[in-house]
């Protein structure tokens, strides 16, 4: 199109392409919803290339969404209807619609992000750590040690990773590729996962306080890589300094900052009834002052010198200003997304929701949703051991994931992609794994993880890397997969380390795999085969767990045979009948052809 | 369910059943989704009965929507979910749970309501109106004219018809048997459709003015019917007292009712670009004042004797408060909403949104949509002949009625009907054609106006009756449509009125085919079949276009064979692998079975 991210009242020309093999096609159509009423734009034949024709139309836009849909009119006189799910005979959703919006764009780095997620305490000690106080609820462990599942050690127990750590090992992600670190939570908590937080103030000094995260973020900016930080809007901990004011207190100034149960402000509403984590009660104004309105505002504070963090990630963004009747989610996702804008429009906002989310992610104010829904549980569906157990943190339904076919695997990733503008869907996380759920490996059939990581590199969104993941670690939940990393064990992990480092290489050095269009070619129970294109390249994309030969129609490639391979083994060869792929499975395998573009 | 209508914090007990067929069941839950986070209720098997399990499980009802689903994991480990789309093998969408809402629910006669559609100027004259001066806009016309299709006449051919009219026929609604009259706007506009209003002051003098308006709902009220009044709250006509007070004359207080384009208020935004009709702005509180808000709008005003209407139904309510990137249609249906509770709790509130509607219909305002997405195109689709034409009015795209299968039928109705609430999907108005549409009989099939208007008696919603569709007119667009009553007809109509008057009877006399739960049997190309039931009975239909044979499973219906027939020719049959069910079509029946319940 051209303008993906235009203004209110952009006109905005947009292209579809209609295979030539479909027949006669009466007309085309873009049907807009301003103001909630239909209207339909004629689209005209522009052009006809290899086999498609091009149709072109414009929308005026005139609301913050704009969505729009396709139709085709076929010469039995039956409608095709084309919207970001697919392709439907009958009238489709609102909700399913191709989507525009008129909200600020994200960061134009943004698309061509790859996540590196650090759990600060396990991921590596530097030597200052030996000569800090203990916080008081910790409970010392060993780097080598197991990780305790069980309370209390389950969040007490601490290995003392701290953010010079990190600064050690930026050589390892550089040999990764990746080009953001995404923090887990750096404020001080009575807790290793620190979700619980005592203040927004300073990092804790467990971690190397202020300081630290200053010569984090410096070093990681010197060699290229951005800094995300990670805030709880839902709730903060009950050692929070404003918690602990307000908490049978009424007079204080903070009273109003929490949802008290009784008039004393003995009970409170708290992140699924846990004592530690009082919820924020967000109708505070003293609260959003201090939280996440205006410049001297801790969402502010932190993205400007000296820390100049990269953005946020923001917890249980799902929840955040919802209680009961109230739902003041868009106030505070809306209220933090102008905050970062003032400060530097140049920041990122993700937020979690690891469910059907989509709703909430329509532009106003997350860029990007931590989700588990679209990708990350039909993934383990597809690559996992049939009936596999798995334990908490994925969202899995009675703690068990699902046997899905590659079938299954696209209709849950179409269905719960959807219904993101494609801005949002560029920005979304990919992961296959988090700090919150157990590894992929550990339930992973034989052979799949370059299949899982390529899938993760080469779908529209933000690949995400659980440090660890690429020493092959497992873990069977989240509390469990917090290992520290084992860095006396790189040699041994040489090789799973370079497929990440190639995987992560192709990603960013193929735009059309940061922001290039999806069309699915094939959909089998064990082969998935895709195409990410714009006007520079076709990158051709075959995901199988077994065997695989697919016949793809001639059309759909434009000179495939001619394509070259970039990764992984697989056949691509001319048929009779069309354009064939096979291989033995499970295999990753990525060819670049030539653009497929509309004659100028 | 224990309680269709709760309270925020009130626990609902919910009830599913599960075929014996499917085989053993490993678990059952209930899938919520409280502040966005989900939560499981374990359900416990309560009762077999039938060859059918009953499952019941208890939820908190925390927010004012209260989504849940259900899934049950089978013997082989998958996964089934269950919602008000359907079942499923993977997770669903948010959007498509079953919702209870804490909102005040519908007049408890709304779900039983058979609505009468009449447009004033065309349905009947007194003899009162050959003595009133004709509105100066005017062009008269004899009751036996053609309907011009073309402006100016279009709008301003004037037949005369008036309330008095009404009041003398409703012998004919008695005779029809239902028990609401809808009134396409009663207030004074430069048009015979008077969506223009001049103002809301007053029942325009041509219909017999407010006296009239009296004597018809003291009238219909004494024969049992409720009346309803349609409201413009998109726009207003350019003759409206507000606009004409402040076109051109920013000093007025009414100026901001209104989008000025330049600021000496000469042009002004207008529903799709129709000069003569102004489209409101609802940021003015002055507007809300006096239109909607509080014992003195218009909205209540009507409501209060001597006028006592029963409700309102409000045109465009799509669009209302929509504007640019502007939206206040939330804050505009809650507050009409609140200001007819507070005048009359026992009043109705239906709105127009003749597509894709869900979204704006979750329980906080709009009791039911008049909307065409569910059911009055699909059934076009589906009942019509192939590759019909169809003029405007109907939202068919590129004015063109689809041929639909059973199948396509059932997946459209079941895809927009899914995301209303189900205390909506009960008011929802199930319109074969109304005012704005050509007439169903039009394009209709051979033989299948029993099956439409069958149909619309038996699927969950309000069946709807557009004056002179039971006279057997017929009209090519949504003017044409407006063709006065042919009264001088009425013994040659016999047959076909005979034939509503039966169907709604039928609806009124089975409390199951209200309020009762909807569950499929069939979907074949050319035949439905489906369930509606409750404690009291079972109500079994079978809708076909087409001669049909069908073989359901045993346990389909409990003692099927046994069941009585109520209407429509067909045979119902034990087979030796189920139940028979076939007939030459078109065809409509229903039976009614025992009723299926869990054991006390």
């Amino acid at each position: 199109m051209s303008n993906p991210t235009p203004s209110l009242g952009d006109t905005v020309r947009i292209r579809l392409r209609v295979p030539q093999a479909l027949g006669p096609v009466r007309a085309v159509r873009a049907r807009s919803n301003p103001d909630r009423e239909p209207r339909l734009a004629v689209a005209e034949l522009t052009s006809s290339v290899d086999g498609w024709d091009w149709w072109e139309a414009d929308l005026l836009i005139e609301n913050p969404v704009h969505g729009y849909r396709w139709v085709i009119r076929t010469s039995d006189g039956a409608d095709l209807w084309i919207n970001a799910r697919g392709v439907f005979s009958i009238e489709t959703l609102d909700s399913e619609d191709f989507k525009l919006t008129t909200h600020p764009p994200a960061p134009v780095w943004a698309a061509s992000t790859v996540m590196y997620q650090i759990f600060p305490d396990r991921f590596a000690r530097s030597a200052a750590a030996d000569h800090r106080p203990m916080p008081d609820w910790a409970i010392p462990a060993a780097w080598s040690d197991e990780v305790a599942l069980v309370p209390p050690a389950r969040s007490a127990q601490f290995y003392g990773g701290d953010l010079d750590g990190i600064v050690e090992h930026l050589d390892h992600l550089e040999r990764l590729g990746v080009t953001m670190i995404y923090l887990t939570p750096v404020f001080p908590g009575r807790s290793n996962h620190r979700y619980d937080a005592a203040n927004f103030d300073a990092v804790d000094p467990a971690l190397g306080g202020n300081d630290a995260l200053v010569r984090l973020v410096e070093a990681a900016h010197g060699r290229g890589l951005t800094v995300i930080g990670d805030l709880t809007s839902n709730h903060s901990g009950d050692a929070h300094d404003w918690f602990v004011a307000a908490h049978r207190n009424p007079e204080a100034i903070e009273s109003d900052f929490y949802y008290w149960l009784d008039d004393a402000q003995e009970d409170y509403a708290s992140w699924l009834g846990v004592p530690s984590l009082p919820k924020f009660n967000w109708n505070s104004a003293e609260l959003r002052r201090r939280f996440i309105e205006g410049a001297d505002s801790v969402v502010a504070e932190w993205l400007e010198p000296p820390f100049s963090l990269d953005g946020w990630r923001i917890d249980v963004a799902n929840m955040t200003g919802r209680h009961g009747s109230e739902d003041l989610n868009a106030i505070v996702r809306q209220t933090i997304r102008r905050t970062m804008i003032d400060v530097n429009p140049d920041t990122i906002l993700l937020a979690e929701s690891t469910n059907d989310a989509s709703s909430d992610f329509q532009g106003d104010g997350w860029h990007g949703a931590m989700t588990y829904a679209n990708f990350t549980r039909p993934l383990w569906g597809w690559l996992s051991e049939p009936a596999s157990a798995a334990s908490g943190g994925l969202g899995m339904t009675m703690d068990a994931i699902p046997s899905y076919t590659g079938r299954q695997f696209y209709e849950a990733h179409r269905q719960f992609s959807a219904g993101f503008p494609w801005q949002v869907r560029l920005a979304n996380m990919n992961a296959l794994d988090t700090h919150d759920t157990p590894r992929f490996a550990t339930r992973a059939r034989a052979g799949v993880i370059p299949v899982a990581v390529g899938m993760s590199m080469t779908v529209p969104g933000i690949p995400v890397i659980f440090a660890g993941d690429e020493f092959g670690l497992s873990g069977i939940d989240g509390e469990h997969s917090r290992t520290p990393i084992p860095w006396q064990d790189i040699d041994a992990a040489a090789e799973r380390i370079d497929l990440y480092a190639a995987l992560v290489a192709l990603r960013r050095t193929h735009s059309a795999l940061n922001t290039g269009g999806m069309r699915w070619l094939h959909v089998g129970d064990d082969v998935l085969v895709y195409v990410r294109e714009d006007p520079t390249e076709s990158i051709l994309v075959v995901a199988a767990r077994a065997d695989f030969d697919v016949l793809l129609s001639p059309d759909a490639i434009a000179g495939a045979p001619a394509a070259s391979r970039l990764f992984g083994q697989a056949i691509l060869s001319d048929d009779a009948d069309g354009i064939r792929l096979s291989g033995s499975g499970p295999a990753f395998a990525v060819w670049q052809a030539a653009p497929h573009a509309p004659a100028d």
